[in-house]
């Protein structure tokens, strides 16, 4: 394994779970009923866990939203031309995308980066550029990347993560990402890493018929029989079935897990990032939060598999983060209770166990 | 029925459903496969029909926290004394209680009201005293209050809301409530209002135990009995086995469903003064969204009935508005969606349907 990456992994540690005993402790005191406020308690109290403080701070929240294009997008698997990845992704600079509206929504900045885009950008143009290639190769021909751009790209994503957090300080990142046929990559990652049917995990994606369905189902099946990745190793199942983004989140997820930060997933794209990051370095599961539970078929048996339970289902199928915008949101509110709200003591208030 | 009461029922329309087509092909415009962020996607949608604008605003945040005692109280129906509605309601005064963190975690005013609390605020306290009465009778023995007093309850809620769209203007509310005793009330009315058996809607409130909620459900049945509310009189079931402050909240549904502004429910005692309000006025029932489902057995049965759908469920039980001031967040982001996203045109994004 590369070395950048194998001291990353060894920086991964357990969570503070004394910590959280205390948190539970100073929760119970708060002015409500003991566990009233149900889930946004669990986010403050895991958000000690990870961040090893007792009174945490959500202020400083990062949206990575990397894009990459497919090879595969030639096989008719999505209901945009390949040009959109490019043009989608000059609309998150220019601030027109529903990323950007949501990111400015909960005060968050977003970070676009260039993982493997088939066309350039010009330069200096509010996009951070690790282009491994210019899109991947067709997974129904072969491997998508080879491993060391596999690597590159999980190496790219920790930079991208450490230099905004050498540079600015973060306190929770959102995944995002943008890569048409990017949803056909994931399915083919949801089915071997979860041993599901293809069929099961294979969803509409932008929006395609019930024909080009059958033919996105074929052209996954026939992905994984060329490729054969091999689901105990996550750097094999991204070379062969990923994408760039996709390595590129897989390494943001793996850094904010070294460094003590909460990474919120978002959609399908993402969970399937989060499934190689925890095939490479199981540990890293304890620093996921899962926001909503998209539209793509799929996303659901890839949370059960890594045990997490969407905080909300709006229907949405957008991907970009903006799941995970409104996630860290509600992980915000929670932090804010632990911080902020009274105790029964300090505001006169009787505690029924008192 | 009195007359202020009639003119504002009078006074609520149907939504603007021509509108809500032009709103909907606004955002099909958008950049974004259509409809891919669901239902964030319907609740802009629904506030162009309340408004009757195509770019509405969601600025002006207030939440309604309404504060009422209860006579049942004495019947051992809550986990706490009496006294902890008025130490609470006083916890909300400070800054200290959930309300205050969420409201101002999304930006919202809270508006404290003293509907009918057992004991006297000092003057000018940074709450808006509208006592009926010092709590309302024990419903074991007889009606909760009387139809003047019910009426008095409702109009006070209107009043509240108008003088603040006044003075300072409302884009939408929050709906939230303090009271001890109050789900035994709510679970009252949510068996008269739904027809629903007692025991399916009678839950832990504050997190009563197991013979504790034997006694609350015999409790509501003998409340039920010997006051006999008319399920087709929402000012009988208010008087007979309501509470003042959900009469407040009552009238704050009504004033603000007649000045077309979105309300936000929030928990058990919010979804039974929203029954109350549309048996009063079936009209309003368009104006209202519901925030989450709580874990108050029968606020899913209400919200049924209501045929609204909860956007989350993290397992909250607080009431005071928590759940309200997050769905509001998420109303919101949905109206900037609307507002702020750039058209496949202006971005120069190629659209499938082009």
């Amino acid at each position: 394994m590369n070395k950048r990456i194998a001291e990353i992994i060894q920086k991964i540690g357990p969570i503070n779970f004394k910590l959280m005993e205390k948190a539970q402790d100073k929760l119970d005191n708060l002015t409500k009923p003991q566990g009233s406020l149900g889930r946004l308690e669990d986010f403050a109290n895991r958000v000690v866990g990870i961040s090893g403080t007792l009174s945490p701070t959500v202020k400083r929240k990062v949206i990575f939203v990397m894009a990459g294009d497919h090879g595969v997008a030639e096989e008719g698997v999505s209901a945009y031309p390949q040009e959109v990845t490019f043009q989608m992704v000059d609309n998150f600079i220019q601030g027109g995308a529903a990323i950007n509206v949501l990111a400015n929504h909960i005060g968050a900045k977003i970070i676009v980066v260039d993982m493997g885009v088939a066309k350039d950008f010009p330069p200096e143009k509010g996009i951070v550029i690790k282009k491994i290639a210019y899109g991947t190769k067709n997974i129904t021909k072969g491997p998508a990347m080879n491993k060391v751009e596999a690597e590159k790209a999980i190496i790219a994503g920790i930079k991208v993560f450490e230099d905004e957090l050498s540079r600015k300080g973060i306190d929770i990142i959102g995944l995002g990402e943008m890569g048409i046929a990017n949803t056909t990559s994931s399915s083919a990652i949801v089915a071997c890493l979860t041993k599901s049917k293809v069929e099961e995990v294979t969803g509409r994606g932008t929006g395609i018929n019930q024909k080009q369905i059958k033919n996105k189902i074929e052209v996954i099946k026939r992905a994984l029989e060329i490729n054969k990745p091999n689901p105990q190793d996550g750097f094999d199942v991204l070379s062969k079935i990923g994408g760039f983004e996709i390595g590129g989140l897989v390494g943001c997820i793996l850094a904010a897990a070294a460094h003590r930060v909460p990474v919120v997933i978002d959609g399908f794209i993402s969970v399937a990032s989060a499934l190689i990051a925890v095939t490479i370095a199981p540990q890293a599961a304890n620093y996921i939060f899962s926001s909503h539970n998209s539209v793509e078929k799929g996303h659901k048996i890839a949370l059960d598999y890594l045990g997490k339970i969407p905080m909300f289902d709006l229907n949405m199928r957008l991907g970009e983060g903006t799941g995970a915008a409104l996630g860290i949101s509600f992980i915000e509110a929670g932090v804010k209770i632990l911080n902020q709200m009274a105790t029964f003591a300090d505001a006169g208030v009787e505690n029924k166990s008192s």
